[in-house]
C-alpha cells in the first residue's frame, strides 16, 4: 500500500504498479494524494511523471491531477478545495478509463469479426493487458474477453513475456479467473505457432504512440510483429487515446527504458518484492558479472500494424493524419 | 555419471546430456557401455536412439556403434571384439567430431568475413552450441570463438534461451571463460537489436537438417530467421553434415518433439535435478492447471537459410541438390 508519493514513485519503478492506462490513473491519485497529505504538489507531480519514462499516459494522468489542482488552487486559493479538486480528476481518469475499457472492446471485437469472418478466433497477446492495468476489463485483454463473451474466441495464447514474465503470472490468472480457453508459451515458441497457422490476430496494449503511428509497447512486441506480418496475420494494438502522443513525432523519438540487468541473470520468485533493489535477490541464472541487455520495451513501426483500437474508434491503416484527425475528435469530446 | 544404458537415456531425455553432436557421441558411448556391461546391445540402442526424436545425431551415432558390435560380433563371433569394436566406434566419432568442429569453425569464420568484410563482426546465437555439446569447440559457438581468437568478433549477443535458459546457463558461460565480449538478453530482446541495426550476423546450429535443407532447431531459432529476413541480416546455420538427414524429405516430415508444460510454467534453479518428474519442483510462476504449450524445436525452412556451415563446406544458397552433393562427398570421405 502506497501512502505517499515517494512510496507510489518506488511502486511504479519496480512495476508493483504497471501497465499503461494504470499508470495514468496512479499518476493522478498520486498527485491528489501528494496534495492531501500536505506534500508539495509540483514535486511530486514531477516525481511521478519521471518514475517510468516510455508509458504517456503516467505523464498525461499526473497533468490532468496537476492541472485540476492548480486551476482551482488560482481560482479560489483554497488549498483543500485543489485537494479535492485533484482527487475529482483522477476519479474521472479512472471512471473514464473504465469506459474506454468497455468502447475499446466493441471496436476490438468488430474489428475482429470484420478481419475474420468465420469467427473461432485464436487471438496471441503479450505481456498483460486485462483489468489489472485497467480500471476497466483493459485493453488488447477486454477484446478478448468481449469475444470470449460472445463465444466467439475458440483460444488465447498467452506469451509469458520475459523477463518479468506478466503473461504467465498475470495474463494467465486473468485468463483462467474468466473462464476462457488459454495455453501459455514461452515467448520463443510464438514463432512456431504462426508457422503452424494457429495465430488468427495478435493483440497487444500500447505505452505510448508517437505522431506517426510507432508503437511502444512490451520488449517483444515487433518480433510479434514482424512474424505476423511474414504470416500475413492482423497485428492490431488496443490503446486509449490518451496513449497517442503529438508531442513524440515518431518512432526513434520515443525514449526506451532500459532496466537493471539483474532482470535477465536472476529469476524473480513471483511474490518476492523487487522493490529498488540493484541485484534482485533471485535465483541466479548466468555467470556473475554477465551483462545484460534489457530494454523494457521496443518499437513497433506503423507500417507494420494492422490497426490500433481506441475508444474513439478505430485507425486503420495508420497513419499521422488518421491519428490527428482521432485525436482532435477526442480532444473535442472530453475537454 | 551414467554407469549403464538405462541411465544415459535418462540423461538424455531430461537434457543433463544435450546438444546435437554430444547426443551422437553419448549415444555411441552408450552402445559400447551396454555391451561392456553385458546388456542386450539391439535393445539399448533401440531405447538410446529413441531417447530423444529430433536430433538426428543421436541416432546416427548409436548405429556407428551399433554396427560396429554387429560386425565384429558377425566376423569373429566374439563378444569381447565385439565390445571392443563398439567402443573403438565411438571414440573414433568422437575424435571426428572435434576435427568437424575446427573445420566448421575455419569454414564459417571465412564465411563471416566474406559476408562481412567489414571486420568487427556483432554475432548473434540462440542456446547453446559450444564445447559443452561437442568432442571440440562446438558448432555455430566455434566459428565465434574462432572469430573471437582473430580479433574479429567486437560482440556476442547471447539469447537466454527460454524455457531451459541455455544461453545464461551455458553460452554465456562459455563466452565468459573464452574471454569474449558477450552480453546476455532476454528472446524477446533481439528484435530491437536487429532494430537498432546492432546484429551483423546470426549463428545457430541445428538438430536435424531435412534433405531440402529444412533446419531443425531450439525453438525460437525460427523467428530470429524471420527476424533476419526482415532485417537483411545473414542466417547461418552450422552442424555436422551427420545433420543432415536424406531420409528426412522437408520440414514437414521433421518430428518436433513436445516437452512437459511444467518447463514453461516452472522455473528451475540451474542446480536442481529435473531428471523424470512431471512436475518440475521448480519456482511456480503461473496458475496452477495452466496448459503449456512446448516445442523443444522449431523448423526453418531453407529460403531463409543464408548458408549452411559444415566441416565438408558451406551451402549456399540452401537447396535440396547442394546438400546431396555435400553429402555424398562427406559418405565417399568417411565410409
Amino acid at each position: 500500500m502506497c501512502t505517499d508519493a515517494p512510496a507510489l514513485v518506488e511502486a511504479i519503478r519496480s512495476l508493483a504498479v504497471r501497465g499503461a492506462p494504470l499508470l495514468g490513473i496512479a499518476g493522478a491519485y498520486g498527485v491528489a494524494l501528494a496534495a492531501a497529505r500536505g506534500f508539495d504538489v509540483e514535486d511530486a507531480a514531477e516525481a511521478l511523471a519521471a518514475a517510468r519514462p516510455t508509458a504517456v499516459n503516467l505523464t498525461v494522468g499526473v497533468r490532468r491531477a496537476r492541472a485540476a489542482y492548480r486551476a482551482e488552487l488560482e481560482r479560489s486559493g483554497d488549498r483543500e478545495q485543489a485537494e479535492r479538486a485533484a482527487l475529482a480528476a483522477a476519479r474521472a481518469l479512472h471512471r473514464e478509463d473504465a469506459e474506454a475499457s468497455t468502447r475499446m472492446a466493441a471496436h476490438g471485437l468488430a474489428l475482429l469479426d470484420e478481419l475474420l469472418p468465420g469467427g473461432g478466433h485464436r487471438i496471441l497477446t503479450h505481456c498483460n493487458t486485462g483489468s489489472l492495468v485497467s480500471g476497466g476489463r483493459g485493453t488488447a485483454f477486454a477484446v478478448a474477453l468481449a469475444a470470449h463473451r460472445k463465444g466467439r474466441l475458440r483460444r488465447l495464447w498467452v506469451d509469458e513475456t520475459r523477463p518479468l514474465l506478466q503473461g504467465a503470472r498475470l495474463t494467465a490468472y486473468e485468463a483462467a479467473r474468466s473462464g476462457m480457453a488459454y495455453t501459455l508459451l514461452t515467448d520463443n515458441a510464438a514463432g512456431s505457432l504462426f508457422a503452424a497457422g494457429e495465430v488468427d490476430a495478435v493483440l497487444v496494449g500500447a505505452d505510448r504512440i508517437a505522431a506517426d503511428g510507432s508503437v511502444a509497447n512490451k520488449v517483444g512486441t515487433y518480433p510479434l510483429a514482424v512474424l505476423a506480418r511474414y504470416h500475413h496475420v492482423p497485428f492490431v494494438v488496443v490503446a486509449p487515446v490518451t496513449t497517442v502522443d503529438p508531442d513524440t513525432p515518431d518512432g526513434a523519438s520515443i525514449e526506451v527504458e532500459q532496466r537493471a540487468g539483474h532482470e535477465v541473470t536472476e529469476i524473480m520468485a513471483p511474490q518476492a518484492p523487487v522493490a529498488g533493489a540493484e541485484t534482485g535477490g533471485g535465483i541466479v541464472v548466468a555467470p556473475l558479472g554477465t551483462q545484460a541487455y534489457n530494454p523494457a520495451f521496443d518499437v513497433t513501426p506503423p507500417g507494420l500494424v494492422t490497426a490500433i483500437v481506441t475508444e474513439e474508434g478505430v485507425v486503420s491503416p495508420v497513419t499521422a493524419d488518421a491519428l490527428t484527425v482521432l485525436c482532435d475528435r477526442s480532444r473535442q469530446v472530453t475537454i
